[in-house]
């Protein structure tokens, strides 16, 4: 479903606007991630809940309930996310990683990542499959240093593994036509024969597996899920289950999202501490007071201080730590510099290291994609 | 270009009424197959021309000139036809390879044969991907049979071939947009998407060599190269030359092209010569007249007769005996059944000696496909 509400606007290839989340749930029909399933969860893993799920970074879900039944009788289930490879990966691109890997840690299933090159490349009009592709190799060096199970993982990209898809591809691209796409994504007479097939094979590594597929994902990849609960039983297959993550705010501010085309409105994961710094404390919107005065009389407001939100939906892990700063920063003990101080060393601290990380990722990349025990079955079997 | 002439209809999926040759060119603005070109290339290859091209069942073309041109000055070129396996083939399905091979050993050049198996699955509702792939390899049987060079002939399925022409067939629907498809092929909003795409990948091979690649297809197959027309320039590759071919008319009469639908409109190439001779005798429409006294006081009408029409288009080599036949038949001297009782020795013959070759065909399937000089070389390169 595209959504272009008079506010905003999310689509897999736009954000715009701020996006208002409880409006989104109601429009693509999903439901909230409430408190009681994310106690099920927490009784089921016998494990804190990850922050992105206590502070409901990930706020909406379709079946999710069933995933958890599908655990509790045994039958388990498999993960599926990815990642179109239109340029350097910013932190926010990290999110549904970082909430796959966990459930990956949490309940040892199969990982299955998809890299669009061929996507991106025929989305954007500037691009050329050789940028695509370099940026692939990239990402996945990114997506590795997030510390999947190099065994239970497989990480594939378009334009490589297309040869094994491509059969059951076209079995779901039969049932799709374009009425249906226009639809759904918002395709005119002038989108390519390319972008409009390939929502077809954005649905086969749901049928990688005879059990139910979790996606981790931002919100704005649903419409996707939406067709594929459509097809998936006339296929034998079960509806892909999925849960939702809001878009970290841009640096700048609530609206869209961030963006590699705006550098300040996004960390990349490629930057050094000092642009870290400068970028927060140049562009960080902030909920402080114009004057040091004003901030200690009337105080901060951190709902919608970025520099807040991020440390809220990301980088404290403490939630005691954080209702402190929040605390703080309402009262105007803590100054808006002394909140970006602190931002700017969390998230020096996780760059660094990721980098670390993303070295070794270098010696893995062939593991991960071809030689690692997930990836050689991908490679010898047969899709259907 | 969709034709649907109040007369007729000729696009790839669809012939309807009794086509107008003469009117196809001047629609699909090709240019005749001209006696002065035909000269050219008799002096070309310093042989008697086959009699496709003798008898004009070859009669349109596009750039069949420029071909000429690039033997005259050495730069070559190389052939590319195929074939939608979605039944069992008839003779009329061998006129483009028969064409081709003629090409081949009289230039030495290379020759690559597409199996549509996914065109064919996407575009029939009840044909299976199974059926088609089973088509597939029934049909390729009768390809080889018709005497390729197995070093110099690669002969390609999609659907295992695809992903090597994936990254090059992307970068070709990068830029064909829906509005295109729609005018060009007549596609509608319930066409698939899988469909909708296809074009592209037909468009791939025409880009296996920077040299101009010459296509013998029926005229059904022009709208394709239209397209490539349009992109080639901008890839750095040559516009296809194109020739095409008539329909062999259905024995039934001049109506739409011979269907596997409808086994009485053609002949199979798995006909035994008692079935072949029960429908030329039941079903080939006749230009003799009702009675023999009438036939020998009237004489037939060549034609408008299917069996001397099959004769002249394809199964008697020697325009001498043709001749004979065509004045014998038209004074009333040679009775319809007469002339049905040569064209059934013929065709008799003609399906026994395909058939000895296609037992033989079954050892050569891997050297087309696989291991062949040509194929050995397709698997390893990249297409770009």
């Amino acid at each position: 479903m595209e959504t272009q509400e008079e506010d905003f606007t999310v689509t897999p290839w736009d954000v715009k606007g701020r996006v208002d989340y409880e409006k989104l749930i109601r429009i693509f029909g999903t439901q909230p991630l409430e408190d009681g399933i994310l106690r099920r969860l927490k009784d089921l893993c016998g494990c804190e809940l990850h922050l992105f799920l206590r502070r409901k970074v990930f706020f909406s879900h379709r079946d999710f309930d069933l995933v958890l039944k599908d655990i509790e009788e045994g039958r388990g289930f498999f993960l599926y996310t990815g990642r179109g490879p239109s340029g350097p990966m910013h932190i926010g691109h990290l999110i549904p990683f970082i909430m796959t890997k966990w459930f990956q840690d949490r309940f040892g299933v199969n990982v299955y990542i998809m890299i669009t090159d061929d996507e991106k490349f025929l989305d954007e009009e500037d691009m050329t499959l050789d940028e695509a592709r370099r940026w692939a190799y990239e990402n996945i060096l990114d997506i590795i240093s997030v510390g999947f199970d190099p065994d239970k993982t497989f990480i594939f990209q378009d334009t490589e593994y297309i040869g094994k898809m491509y059969p059951l591809a076209i079995k779901i691209a039969k049932k799709i036509n374009w009425n249906l796409v226009r639809a759904v994504f918002g395709f005119t007479g002038s989108t390519n024969i390319g972008l409009s097939f390939y929502p077809a094979l954005q649905i086969v590594p749901t049928f990688f597996e005879r059990r139910r597929c979790l996606i981790p994902a931002a919100i704005d990849q649903d419409p996707y899920w939406r067709i594929q609960r459509d097809l998936a039983g006339s296929f034998g297959y079960f509806k892909a289950a999925a849960i939702h993550s809001k878009f970290l705010p841009p640096l700048t501010g609530f609206e869209g999202k961030m963006s590699t085309s705006k550098p300040e409105t996004a960390i990349f994961l490629t930057d050094d501490r000092k642009t870290i710094r400068y970028k927060i404390f140049k562009y960080a919107f902030s909920g402080g007071q114009p004057t040091v005065e004003l901030h200690r009389k009337l105080g901060g407001n951190p709902d919608i201080d970025v520099s807040f939100q991020w440390l809220k939906m990301m980088f404290e892990e403490d939630d005691k730590v954080l209702r402190e700063i929040e605390e703080s920063y309402r009262s105007g003990k803590m100054l808006t510099g002394e909140l970006k101080e602190y931002l700017a060393e969390k998230i020096g601290d996780f760059i660094d290291e990721h980098k670390r990380r993303r070295e070794e990722a270098k010696e893995l990349i062939h593991v991960f994609k071809y030689d690692g025990k997930l990836a050689r079955y991908m490679w010898e079997r047969e899709l259907e």
